[in-house]
């Protein structure tokens, strides 16, 4: 079965933005069982629209699929060049027609059946377009084609860089079976290995990379937070609520953003009562409640300010939990030799327990705030699920 | 002048990697003066080069360039299809075909140039693509085709949708010369419009567009928070430096994100204090200071809720000025008539004036926490731009 992309844009053609769009789709639709044979990007002009759905029906795909030009605006043309190109409404009977929905925006998209090629128009805007393709788009096509059995599984790992994770399973790939692909898809602190096969059937394909998933977990058991689309925000929801806990979050160089992470999950007013952002050292003496003699003693970057920013948010919330952030975001130069660019200390606190650990990350100041609070919520779970570093 | 870019490789099909290639390559033809038609990916198959190469030629375009398939391996077939193309060597004199030296790795380049039409293939490694593109490829091009001028300029615009945009924009657009590119590209609660012109001279371009973005600046300007690649964050931050203000937020169902919005912005610790993360009704009580009798009788989603926790998020802190967010994230059902998912109260206190803004967003969470902190943002820039709802 047989696939083609085509991405409609001028904006896409100056390079002004990444084409997400199209990296999205020909995953989703690999990992239907579809084989994408071309992407193609085109300007918002009817006559390349046409050209391009003429060539993808030219090489006999089964699929096209198309993104951008359905807004209401004059440069979106994709509906004007699809009523042409199909000759619609006047066309013989053989064409089918239907809008799809479209929950996050105003842009409906459009689905076409002829001679038993699928041609189907989704908006550019990326929320828009994954939702589409998630909830009306693969269920149809999948419910239209006879797909080969493909099967997949996806270990999501953290904590660890894929240099070391490659250097621990060296010996494990070299005995994989030549029908079962592995890859490695790193992405701020995570790392996604992903197992692949095609077999004849689901249950052989499904059987054989269980097998394998078998053999590799306890090499990086530590590292595992979940499988497949697994968020580590959602990991450690279900393990607060599952044991009974609350959590408040103390940050100072995440600014906020290990808090909006636990606040993307629905239903984590259960456990989450919310946090302070101690940006200023004032703030931290002030609201938080850290000690004057800590903040002058230690330093604001230092174990024991980690400490009491955890401890004090913690009794401050009255939450079974208090984590905490403090660290140099960047980017410049280093504040001492002690502290340089990328240096965060990250703490935990609890009734019984209280401590920090100092991470180095990059010099890039948003990659730091961001992995600042993925390590914060990855400290979390390694306490939840029992294990210490 | 018209270029295609044709990106060959298996894993750019399965989504498996982003085709920065693609948008690198695209970004520097535009600025060199020219008009990129087609973006093609295809896999490493003999025949499906020759096919691209052979459509772009019926395009007519003056400039071809190629990037992957030159490696080692055997799947590596971008030059087999290239000797077979253009019939090489036994090809008549009118080929000009020479090789593109790689000094940061194995596999050379190569420079063909027949009927007036240059194609180039270039390795699939960014860093050697791009070190090639830069030192031999562009300067090549710029002696072999003269090249008109290329000017662009992007409004940023937030606080107004897509549609209502071009509806009070339809009738400068219908006077716009047709030299003149208008493109708009909306993402999260922004809208960027983007103006493009290629004439003979610099000069000229620049001049013939700032003409246009002093006309339609007038139509939109309380929208307009900055040009190009300004940040929403970054204007608000230099506002409230210039004005020798400072900031505070407190945050209920955007559960911190506008917060780390400002910590993204170098230096905002001129400015920023910090803020409070209310996610718990009892938090906004006990933390924050909001009464209980404006909870219980307005409820929580309330404009005297977001009124008073911006008010008591400014005094906490001592900020010069106080935000607030308070609303329904979603997703799921309404928690009744008056608040739907989607409806968010955001407020503004200052020691003069405070005052709160009812936002009916959509009914995705993700969607809702981020339209939450930019309008909370954007609630600031009128505020401080002296612009008022």
């Amino acid at each position: 079965m047989l696939a083609e992309i085509i991405t409609i844009g001028n904006e896409l053609l100056y390079g002004r933005i990444a084409n997400q769009n199209a990296q999205y789709i020909s995953t989703q639709l690999t990992q239907a069982g579809f084989r994408v044979i071309q992407i193609t990007t085109i300007p918002d002009e009817i006559g390349e629209i046409i050209e391009a759905l003429s060539g993808a029906k030219k090489r006999g795909v089964e699929v096209v699929i198309t993104t951008g030009g359905l807004g209401p605006t004059s440069d979106d043309l994709t509906r004007a060049a699809f009523l042409k190109y199909f000759n619609y409404p006047s066309t013989a009977s053989n064409l089918a027609w239907s809008a799809i929905e479209n929950h996050l925006g105003t842009a409906p998209g459009i689905c076409c059946k002829q001679d038993n090629q699928v041609t189907i128009a989704l908006p550019g805007v990326p929320a828009e377009m994954q939702s589409m393709l998630q909830q009306r788009v693969l269920p149809y096509l999948k419910s239209q084609f006879n797909l080969p059995t493909f099967y997949q599984k996806t270990i999501c790992t953290i904590g660890i860089v894929e240099e070391e994770l490659a250097r621990i399973l060296t010996p494990w790939e070299k005995q994989l079976p030549s029908h079962i692909q592995l890859a490695y898809l790193p992405n701020l602190g995570t790392v996604n290995l992903t197992l692949t096969t095609r077999l004849t059937t689901a249950e052989e394909a499904k059987k054989e990379i269980e097998l394998q998933v078998q053999k590799v977990l306890p090499l990086i058991k530590d590292y595992v937070y979940g499988y497949e689309d697994d968020k580590l925000e959602e990991v450690v929801g279900n393990l607060l609520q599952s044991q009974h806990k609350s959590l408040a979050i103390a940050e100072s160089c995440s600014g906020g953003y290990a808090s909006q992470l636990i606040v993307q999950v629905p239903g984590c007013s259960a456990y989450y009562y919310g946090g302070i952002v101690a940006y200023n050292n004032r703030i931290k003496q002030e609201v938080l409640g850290v000690s004057e003699r800590t903040l002058l003693q230690y330093g604001a970057v230092s174990q024991q300010t980690a400490m009491e920013m955890a401890q004090q948010v913690r009794i401050k919330f009255k939450a079974s939990i208090g984590l905490s952030s403090t660290g140099i975001a960047g980017p410049g130069k280093a504040v001492n030799e002690i502290n340089p660019v990328g240096a965060v200390w990250i703490g935990y606190a609890d009734e019984d327990r209280c401590y920090a650990k100092k991470l180095q990350l990059t010099t890039n100041r948003l990659s730091n705030i961001r992995l600042t609070g993925y390590n914060l919520l990855d400290l979390l779970r390694r306490r939840l699920q029992g294990i210490y570093d």
